[in-house]
This record gives C-alpha cells, structure tokens and sequence, in this order.
C-alpha cells in the first residue's frame, strides 16, 4: 500500500514547506523570506554546470540569516521601478530523513516572471538541494542550495529564487 | 513535527479540489466547471496592476453559477475552429480556515497554451485568491477571484482561468 | 469534510510515485526508469491530436521492460555531447480505483529544457494516462501513455518524457 504512513506524513510537511517558502517570495513578503531559515544558515546559489564539475563557485553566497535580512533591506531599497513579477512551481520532491529532525529534500523548480510590458517568460529552471530541521515545532532551513540550469539570465539576479 | 495533522488533512482536501478544478479545464470538460461553484458564487478576472492599486476593474464577472453556464454555452457556439490546448500548474498553496465550512485559499497558476501549429507557450501566470465552502460533504468555490500577471495575452481571454 | 480518508491516502501515494518518476528522469538516474514498470508494460508516446481522432498511431512503442533498458543504453550510447537539461512539472491529478492493487490515472505534465546555451524554453506539454498496479508493496506503472500537445518539438524525441 505505498510508502509507509510516517513517510507519507513528513512528505505532506516537506510539500507544505516547500508551497510557504515560494508563496512568501511570491507574494512579496520577502521581509519573512529569511525568518524560514535558522541563524546559521547557508542559502547559496550555483551554476549546474559548475556544481557538477565540483567547483561550486556560486554566484550568491550567504552563510547566516543577518546576511539574508541584509539582502532583503538592498532589494527594498534598490526597487524603486515597479517591480517584475515572479512565480515559482515546483515539482519532483525527493527526500531523506537523516535524523528525527533532519531532512535531506530535492526538488525541481521553475519560476516564470512577467516584465513591465507585461510579458510573462521562463526566467529560470532549477534543483532546490535542501537540509531542513524541526526545532520548537517548526521545519525551517539550514541550507538551500540553489542549482541553476539557466545561465542566460535575462535579468540581473535580484530576488530569492 | 510541522503543522497540526488536521491542518495537513484540510490541505490535501483543498488540494485535491484544486486539481480536479485545473483537470475539468484541461479535459475540455467545461460543462463541469459551473458545477464547481455553488449557486450564489462570484468568478472574476482582475489584472494584478488593478488589483494592487484597489481598482479591481474585472476584464470578466459572473456573480451567480446560471452566468457561469452561459460563458460554457457561449464558448461551445464560438469554438467552431480547431481548439488551442491549455494546460494549467498550480503550486505554492496558502491557506487559512475561517470556519469550520469555509476556508481562503491562494495558489499561484501558470497556464501553457499549444497553438494550431503545435506550438507550446507561456500563456498567463497569475494568482488565484478563492473561498471555498464545504456543504453536503463536498466542497465548492464561493468566490475565485483571477489576479493574473500577464496583460499581454496574446489571444482573447476566451476558455475559463 | 472532502473526499474520505483513503482516497487522500492513495492520492498522497500516487502523487509520491509521480515525483520519484519525474525526479528520476531529471536527475538522470534513467537506469532507473524501467525498474518503475512492471514487467509485462506498455509505454507510447502519442500525439494529442491522433489520440483525439482515435488513431493511437504512437511515436515511440515499447511493449516491454526490455525495451525501455535497451531505451536507455541507446539514450547513453548516443549522448556524446553536452546533454540538454530537462525539468518536469506536474499537476491536475485524477484518478480512479479499479481493483485494491489497479489505479488508473491522468496528470499534465510540463517539460522545460536547457539548451547547450544556457537558454531554457518550454519544450513540451500534454497527459500522462498511467495506470500502476501494487505488487510486493510496491506501486509500479503497468501502462504509461503520454499523450502531447506540443507537435512541434524543437529536437529529437531522445529522453523519456
């Protein structure tokens, strides 16, 4: 009958993370974007190319959440046009508990923003490599790996992904 | 142990509804699609530039389930060419229960249409903002309100969002 | 209060084996893709449109496990340049139970690839229409039919989709 019932419940936690984290970017909270990771924390994003060669140089790099707040405050600060529009989806959850509050997950991502013209295009494609822990009761992250397939970016990468 | 387990119940309830909302689209089942909404409901396409300004000016309002079946019985009149496919995605689920019967949802959407060239494209992106209440054992739509992102659509806003 | 508990059960097991088959091929573990079929399988891709006429006239045509094994070393054998990178989305599960051990199910799938560029596009949309059969605790595909929309494909059918 399928995976065990625990497996099926610690998935049901890990998807409904997943659907909190992208639906704070996109509905522009980003002021809780890094209250989802623990203090010391590692949030990173790197090419696939480079990833699987192993040298991943990546092109942000931030390895506590002070970091994360400080990037928030600079995209606050630096929006001054009307902002371009962003929607992730996510698919392909993979996941390996390490401990009892310890998780390895994957997972596929895409996001499509929407330009000033109101143009909507595939921005980037991706795989989240995450570790996730539970602590008070809650899951949060204590480090996302972002690995990106799309090196043409059209944009400046400015936001979370 | 992440949230309460009737929390994750209600979310694979309202996922499930979700899916089989995009599903009745997808299998050109529109003659179902009315009958996902009770009968005093509201169904409107506003633009996000709108929406975020308070002037929610829908470009599409049907506020009983009869205008709802309209639209289908229009749309069967109009299709006498090839259809375009449209495949939605929804991802990033928020929610909150309101009352024991009615709970706000939001999800992010993103539609591929597949032209008479066989051509497959981004269609919209956009967010769908619904109170869904629960009578005789299953739930409906009270209120589906389309925010979407993309004002350049390329063709008429024709099908259901 | 929703659908009754087993179904959310097999929905949430159907939804697992969906993300470890859609993981699998995107993370290029495809030596893993036929251990996912039973052995006596059925696995086609076809065109919407023939499909829609009634005239299954498939693509690809693998009647067995064999054949999809012989799939991949040819897929492996002939991948001598850079591989373009694939990610699939999936959304709009339905599903209905035939028997304890037998689940038909439909789910539209999107896949975006990577090109050689950097550049990532749509590449294909449509419906997968499975049905998975449970044998030794586990949930296998018996049939997989991937109907697509997207007729004009910009390269050679090459991965599994």
């Amino acid at each position: 009958m399928g995976p065990p019932m625990t497996d099926l419940h610690l998935r049901q936690v890990l998807l409904a993370l997943q659907d909190e984290y992208i639906s704070t970017l996109d509905t522009d909270r980003l002021e809780l974007w890094p209250e989802m990771f623990v203090d010391d924390c590692l949030y990173e994003i790197i090419p696939k190319e480079n990833f699987d060669l192993g040298l991943p140089a990546p092109v942000i790099y931030c390895d506590n959440k002070a970091m994360l707040r400080d990037r928030v405050v600079s995209l606050r600060n630096a929006n001054i046009f009307q902002p371009v529009v962003y929607r992730h989806f996510i698919s392909g959850l993979s996941f390996q508990r390490m401990d009892a509050a310890v998780v390895e997950m994957q997972s596929s991502y895409l996001v499509i923003n929407t330009n000033q013209l109101g143009q909507s295009m595939v921005y980037q494609t991706g795989r989240y490599h995450d570790v996730v822990v539970e602590a008070d009761g809650r899951w949060r992250f204590k480090s996302k790996r972002v690995i990106y397939d799309t090196s043409r970016i059209q944009t400046a990468l400015a936001i979370p992904i």
